[in-house]
């Protein structure tokens, strides 16, 4: 197949008004502002207004929103008694996507609905789902799924840990839910904008991101990388570890990008962040690994650090276990793909493409006796 | 935007060697067979193996086949009483959605699974998904999903009528099945396979694919077209009534195709089976109706009708429910989706395309009381 075709690399695959990628090498963007200054000076919740109605909230608009979203917490009670009956060691990722489908039928979407409202409530419950579950499982307690958290990240961490979070976790978890918000025409995001350009319902496009995020070569990357980086104990044992396994030419998860050639911005906002982190962490040795792993991996392969590769770290020294990561990126990334199924609607056609056939020639159909 | 952009249109997303659609404007092909040999000589399992394993298969390796899949109807527990709690007005494909993420929960695709055998599952599990759920909340009765018939369509009208299907209605659904079950890179498949770029699992994939098949501009137009010509008593009325339908620009769904350019092959099959049907059935005019609305169509808009236009009678004079068209369409296309991420995984490339930015130029982030 022509390696330019194979899977669409550089193919423009429609327009947006959301985010740009990768503009001269390194930018990005949600609507027009610098993923830089969204990060310093922004909350979640606010670029989650900003991406879902187009522009900055106001104060007053921010203010509404969060308790909005505060008042959508709650779980049916249909879904809780599914997920008690979800074993523990389900995929996190299949309890969000089911969790998601099985929303699209008790609160189904009709003509009368605001999509907005169906995003807002996703963000606002998928967290109290993911850990209702966890907790139900780990220790058979139901727990409450409200909090006095205004803050998403607040949320997730105080049901998490049960207590007040530590703000400086909960300020780590809210930059990094802005970092992982959008990017433009990525898998999960595209698919999503395929299931809404047949004139679907919101959920079903929803579950697509969340299904296609769910893999390795996307949203479980940050997974990966952490499984790599907590396999050692010291710069110089990852340094070999490393090396051996790129001479087995395996995958490095967490380096390099589809998109950005020259380095990940969202890498160099979320690395002080985690170094920051571990000087108080019990296992912060694990920042000096990731240095030395990140150093290797530009000079042997010239690849640098996506943004799984240090908010794997991040969320490790906030005591989020692992398989939260991909979850905690679907929490967040339901503001991008309900941007793009938005934007999608608005402007509809139905996104269907067309292949190049290499298999076999025309042929008779044979009898039953006729075949090997 | 460019219009020859615009919804992927004739851009190579890939290759495949499973289907040709369109070639010379009206032929289909699953690997390398004509749909009309197909259609008249094969049947619905054999297609299945055809497509998910790459051959047809012998007479032996059919029958054990067919044994496989009706060893494999039977529901999980925990999916029986979630079905029993769904409201009776769900969505059917919103069950269907929902049923396959609780699978990939409770079934979970592993290192040690074949695919193919997940596929399978699927295909004999949906029937009695759809029918448990949907008599269950008829008439309270929690049906046995097991049936004496080896084949899908025999197995699919036994479980929603209660009796040995009528022998015709069982060739028919058959038939259709055979028709619908794979398109090359129709909306829902290509989801499917961006779903499985991500190395994501079975499951998620074929979720995508039913979520997507779901809107009206894709599988949900079969049942479009019944809702259409149910309205009319008499061919003459039908005529008055699509007229001032196209007078106000209403899309007429059941006509035309985005790679068909002269008709449908599939339409040509299904047509005098519907045919057939209306002769014996009590509101055969239906058949009589829907010729009209061809005629129309054409003379009007040089549009000919695609598969779903003519389904939607045939099915309807098998006594199937209009809410069970798109459903049955997924049953089928389970095929189809399945052997398009078997082909995916095995020479997988990230589908992740770029786009065209059209949103506001970098802007200045401003303070809180610095917006409008």
């Amino acid at each position: 197949m022509n390696k330019k075709i194979g899977g669409l690399a550089g193919v423009i695959a429609g327009e947006t008004a959301i985010c740009t990628v990768g503009k001269e090498g390194l930018g990005l963007t949600y609507r027009g502002y610098d993923i830089r200054a969204l990060a310093t000076s922004s909350t979640f919740e606010e670029v989650a207004w900003l991406l879902i109605y187009g522009q900055l909230p106001d104060r007053r608009e921010l203010q509404t929103y969060r308790e909005k979203l505060m008042r959508l917490r709650e779980i049916p009670a249909i879904l809780k008694q599914l997920l008690e009956q979800i074993p523990l060691h389900t995929n996190p990722m299949d309890v969000l996507r089911t969790a998601c489908s099985v929303l699209g039928m008790l609160e189904p979407e009709q003509n009368t609905h605001r999509a907005e409202d169906i995003a807002n409530r996703l963000i606002a419950v998928f967290p109290g789902i993911l850990l209702y579950w966890y907790h139900f499982h780990q220790s058979g307690n139901r727990i409450h799924t409200q909090s006095d958290e205004e803050t998403t990240a607040g949320h997730f961490l105080t049901l998490l840990q049960g207590d007040k979070p530590n703000p400086e976790w909960r300020h780590v978890l809210d930059v990094s839910l802005i970092l992982y918000a959008e990017h433009e025409f990525n898998a999960s995001t595209f698919a999503a904008r395929i299931t809404a350009s047949t004139e679907s319902d919101f959920y079903s496009a929803i579950t697509s991101g969340i299904g296609t995020l769910r893999g390795p070569l996307h949203g479980g990357a940050n997974e990966a990388a952490m499984e790599l980086i907590s396999r050692f104990k010291t710069p110089d044992e990852a340094e070999r570890g490393v090396r051996t396994l790129l001479e087995n030419k395996e995958k490095i998860m967490g380096f390099g990008h589809r998109v950005y050639k020259i380095s990940d911005p969202r890498s160099d906002i979320i690395r002080p962040l985690s170094q920051k982190l571990s000087e108080k962490a019990e296992d912060g040795y694990l920042f000096a690994i990731s240095e030395r792993i990140e150093a290797l991996m530009w000079q042997e392969k010239h690849l640098f650090p996506n943004l799984d590769f240090y908010s794997a770290t991040a969320y490790h020294f906030c005591k989020i276990p692992t398989f939260f990561f991909t979850p905690l990126f679907v929490i967040s990334r339901i503001t991008g793909w309900s941007a793009h199924i938005l934007e999608q609607r608005r402007d509809n056609r139905l996104i269907r493409p067309a292949a190049n056939y290499i298999g076999p020639a025309s042929r008779t159909y044979p009898l039953m006796t006729e075949r090997a």
